[in-house]
């Protein structure tokens, strides 16, 4: 391999970078001293993208102020288009641990943008001319406003095309397996005792109700998301930017993304706190505890086949263990719950990290970003394969079904309105002790009839159908 | 001690319980099985209100709905009052830890109300007539709906109470110090470094900034715990209840709070999911993580005296030192952040009890309802001790306000528009590794005159004050 | 209620304090100042007694070394025995969320014992004659180095008084049950789904295992509670405290009681930082989730008691519900599962505030080491009641073991090493879709013969029981 | 590219794989099943480096045992040493989230193994023959004993390769810096406030004694690590296994890595729960506690350069703003600090995963052991950097720590001795309130002379240097 390098420069002096990459100093300078879970860490599309859009958005919003020149800011588009498309990830090389204002992966947009549009000028890489990565690219603008403003276009994107289709689409497969088997009589369980009647499209409703409470407090907190940084530069104060500019920057987001990106009212808030993020990272979580809780009762009760509960049966997917032959796992159960423990620990590094400020800037952005970008991608993926390869396939086992609400003593509940509590409850506890069934008992007590006993007691009834 | 006990008894059988004491079978059943941090856990004013409002509601809903005598429910209702006004607290010898679903102190308040009615008719303590505690008290109702009604209702008044009000307090003491400040120009700090002037009030104005973001993402939560589980009994059916049982009591309930409760939509999710307090817990935290941002700022803007930041004074309180004459501490600042990871603690609790539910309920009420009044009251309490005793008396050092700002090499960033990044960047090099004030350092680069410099470094105009 | 006061002064001037209590000026500017939590969080016997333990040994050890009069000393040893022995805990008004070095506190102790000192002595409380709280009491001693000892000396006590005991009790009752059903054979249980066989005795026994191991990673941290700050003072330097102070101070607690106290080596690092403090917390939490798992084990064995697991039988403490009569609930499983997550969460706050420390000092030491005690107090309540009331009574359901041992199609495994995976696979799925015996699936096959499978299928040598 | 495919079967019938892959059927379902996280959460070098170590182990084991020809098991062990050298990662497509019991990771090495063998062997990719993935390279096991087995193999082999040597370069770093200043005086600080003076030795030393702790704690986790669930097989019985098959694998392992390996004593806790993972990673969180902790002491000691604490300086690695020039930022500290919160967010990961074992298996194996892999990776890199471009760069910053000790008013506790704690308080106090040195505050009282004053006034005596 022919590594040939060029000089480039920054304020501290030159270095050498690799021919083929657009990246300057700065950027070379980070990868040396940031050899921080590179294998893992490194940015990936979401966060290059919006540092792209970004950049020409500021180009375009300069231009418009009369703080650019026009050939300038087009050149910045343009290239800003590449990095936008995808076309220039290869030359992102920074981790997350870097700086803790992301101002080295600003620069490095900044760079490549530069020598790109530089590039397609048909200038010199590493010359800054007719395009400097400071003076042009980065112009009316400081890390502390850019990187805090890719992170809520990175958000927000990754919310709109990644989060919300992915758990609305399992949603809307419960949703519809509730209405299937709405009249579907079982065993209700609390404190895992066997309870009064529910239907099994009750009991998938509820889940259904906790998704969709889970995606409310998610979609609760884009108007925070929505408010940018930009337009503050290094304090807040918006020095060295021009008044309108963070306001025409959001403007020109909104029409490059669609989303209804504003300038956020308070800037050294923006930049100094990351609440927004602190907010949608425990909305994720409380959706992780929905789907926690959906994933435990399929899996609970798909268990067996003999020795569990057995009310469900769920795709077989794999061979379940490599020493048990025949086994069949709730694989997609378990691959759900651990992406559920891991947005809880993401969350917690996100919260943490939002304490951590001090005075005009919380210097943990790129940790809280990313955490909130992993546990999008997390939760996309696992309710995608959930859906897919276990929500759809869910089935109701009646024969078990049955047996089970036939035996089920809580359906004593229904004659407290008739004979009272305390009746009530010694006929149960007399079924339970006796092993009798609980008709039997009830009649043994002399107190109701067979008549009254089977006017009273009927399972679908107990459920109140819709 | 006059020990003397009467006989109550439950569907176990008979127990004694203290003579003066209102309880029944199953309250004693509870104090002797759940010995578990009763110094502490004691449920106090807060939830045992919340069970008095409901049961009161209930007995007017039900007595409304004819599922209960007129008599039967005046008597409930009056010994209600008593239980709302607390002047039953008493008889409420419950902890947290016990059964999951809060079942024995829904029966603490069903036996208490249930005896105090029978004592207000001339009754016999524990006769359960003429008001029985299940078949009367409890009518239309199960532990899995009270008890998640009483703990939405008494977080929702707690919120109004005491949390809005003292977080609030605060939030005005230093908006009025912001405006106070708006145009005292001193130092920004970012990366711990010395960055681009701001002013005092664009500090402090941040600090407001973020509690209002807390306190919004705490309101957000009010229409999640708006709702009530009550309807729903044992597993969300509504079993035992009069159909129309929820409605009414939620609008009862409206009526004794002055707060807009409704009954919940979804039943079977009500109990077997607690994701509104999830989420308040969430909120609780973010606001405390702006409380601890701003507490953090303010110790060490006053650290010192001598060798520190030292450009704030806070009030001395208390010495400061058991070994150190004179020391004064910014005690009020470390008794809000530990007040804030004690939150955060909480929140901890609260997130991973509502992933463990199964099935019809959630049986870790106790504890995420425990957690989220104990995080409301210390934030309070926190923030009212905060304002009075530091907050109020925050004032600028302005002598050490002006000499740093004056040694401040930042200022050379409004050299950036007119001289480029790069030359401003040497000036300030320059003059850090010489010791030059910045002045000295940009009129030896002979690129600007005396006249530019002073014209275009103007501290007061680089804050951009309102 | 007659208010007599007296006037207190400290380094701030005069203040009024109740005449019939004994403590001053400093523990009023607390009492003012702190108005936190002040229900719950009032520091309880563990820390006052350590608190006066601490004095009593820093008062013999000042003598000793010729730094106070033996008279002096002997009327602070004499004082502070009433705070060790509890006579004057209500002269501990404080709370937790103070000062975070506990200052207050630890002048509160100053205060109590000089004041009662002087009374012993026949003088005039708050004359600070012949005794002064910081002279004589905290002779040699700074907050900082006194409460981060009182901190030590109270977590020591607490687990051998506390939880060492409780803990134990609860794994030697399940020791004694895993050996009476160590032959005991029942289905296994992975996924959730059937599998091979294991014995009852081989269940419990990994929860006895479990436990052991929690028992051992808190008696892990011992070594490092049982170094002591004392001998710091106020940065570590040791400033005003006699060389020797540190040793003799731990001598002196150690024969106070009878744990093994040393003078911690870098008294540095024991002011700033608690990481003793933080991994005591820690492996309180691996223990809470042991006792986690085998409570979850428990309730859900004994799911039921028609439509669950039911294996096993616990005892019928209370009535389970208020609505469904005859309901018995696995509560004990739920106040200590409840407790764990507790556990979890005061974890947490001890862990972020064991990071928070700065330069000499960590201000969360009150906040700290009140998390832990709470969880030492919260495990050994928790386990007491759950020994006495659920696994001493413990039962297997016999029948019910039986029966799913017998339908369990996972004895297939053991025909691998005859017949090889691929094989046995079949067998079990065919059985398993044919809802055939396992036996008649083998035999189907044609590749085993009767006798094969009863000599190669035998439950309970698959098991290898001791 | 030409796909071209072979057909590979297993209990659920055929699959397409490619061709140039040696995985199977089951590693194929699997890549097919969980397309989650697949850019960041395919396992990487030290979880297949262990399968492959515990692969070849097992057939030494087993053909010493009699249970493999010898043929078969070197064929086994020539293929597993590809897969422990890394030639064969490309061979390991699948990811974290997957079977909780990480069964199709077990089974890829299987299938890899197996395949990799009958190529040595001249046989038929697919035809399991002559050697076959379960029957043969799984022999003995069950994926629940490999799988945990592996995930302690991993973790012990990267805490000695990676963990121990960058966290000990780093404290060696700074313990020859403590050494270096053991004498150099400066101001110490208690509350962010002025306190008596140490050495800047000592501020460091206790820096070294917190990682020595931190170290220690990990240190402390190796015994239970070392203990492996080999020869439990599927649920802790060892059923299929010889039973002498744990103690001779475990050997193999031991001489093949050098670290002293043993069987675990009680297979079902081994299977069940993974608290020595737990406890690992609360070590690594109590480590990464101090790093937090030195990394913001030296960020605030560094910080200014003109408005701050100022009494350290850092190397200055990069441009540190985008738009602020000439400005340096503690960056090393940020990224170690940022390294420090995801540690602990991976912490809450694991943690809250252990207590949710069921029965005789945790199926949150593989998130347990990527977060601890991932915080083990984590801290050796920041370390690493920490060390090289931010401790070994550390330099005392002598003539502001010379102008701030001799401002600090707190060297008036020397004065306590010799008069008093409340004449010593006035002294400071008035010193502070009139902007005196403490000197003339001293004298002005006239209870001491110039004499006293200087002969009980020294700043080096006061910190008792070594």
């Amino acid at each position: 391999m022919n590594l040939s390098t060029r000089t480039e420069t920054d304020s501290m002096g030159a270095i050498e970078v690799l021919s083929d990459r657009y990246w300057g100093a700065q950027t070379q300078r980070s990868v040396h001293h940031f050899p921080i879970g590179v294998a893992r860490f490194k940015w990936q599309r979401p966060i290059i993208r919006a540092l792209g859009l970004l950049k020409k958005a500021a180009a375009l919003a300069n231009a418009e102020l009369g703080e650019l020149p026009q050939d300038v800011a087009q050149l910045i588009s343009r290239a800003a288009d590449e990095v936008i498309d995808g076309r220039l990830d290869d030359h992102f090389p920074l981790v997350v641990f870097q700086t803790g204002s992301g101002t080295q992966s600003n620069m490095n947009a900044n760079e490549v943008i530069a020598n790109r549009a530089i590039e397609l000028a048909g200038g010199v890489l590493g010359s800054k001319k007719p395009v400097h990565p400071n003076d042009h690219v980065n112009r009316g603008q400081s890390s502390n406003d850019t990187f805090p403003t890719a992170m809520h276009v990175a958000v927000v994107e990754q919310l709109h095309l990644r989060l919300f289709p992915a758990v609305s689409a399992l949603r809307n497969t419960l949703a519809a397996k509730a209405q299937q088997y709405r009249h579907l009589v079982k065993t209700g369980r609390t404190h895992l005792q066997d309870a009064t009647p529910i239907t099994l499209g009750q009991e998938i409703g509820a889940w259904v109700a906790q998704l969709d409470f889970g995606l409310g407090a998610v979609r609760g907190v884009l108007p925070g998301l929505q408010e940018l940084a930009i337009g503050g530069t290094a304090v807040g104060t918006g020095l060295n930017a021009h008044p309108l500019f963070g306001d025409r920057v959001a403007e020109r987001l909104a029409e490059l993304t669609g989303r209804p990106f504003q300038s956020a009212p308070d800037k050294f808030f923006a930049l100094s706190a990351h609440d927004a993020l602190v907010q949608t990272s425990a909305a994720l979580r409380t959706l992780s505890g929905g789907l926690m809780k959906l994933a435990n009762d399929i899996r609970w009760l798909a268990s067996g086949p003999r020795c569990g509960i057995g009310e469900l049966r769920i795709p077989e997917n794999e061979p379940g263990s490599s020493i048990m032959p025949g086994k069949v796992n709730p694989t997609q159960c378990e691959a759900m719950t651990m992406v559920c423990v891991q947005v809880f620990g993401n969350d917690a590094a996100v919260a943490f990290a939002g304490t951590q400020g001090n005075f005009q800037l919380n210097v943990y952005k790129p940790v809280m970003v990313h955490n909130v970008l992993e546990s999008i991608d997390l939760i996309a993926d696992a309710c995608h394969a959930f859906d897919h390869y276990c929500a759809q396939g869910l089935e109701p086992n009646e024969a078990v079904i049955d047996e089970h609400l036939e035996r089920n003593l809580m359906l004593v509940t229904a004659l407290n309105r008739h004979i009272g509590y305390d009746l009530a409850a010694q006929i149960a506890k007399r079924a339970h002790h006796e092993g009798l069934t609980l008709r039997e008992a009830a009649l043994a007590t002399g107190q109701l009839s067979a008549e009254d006993y089977d006017r009273w007691i009927n399972p679908l009834e107990m459920t109140r159908p819709g």
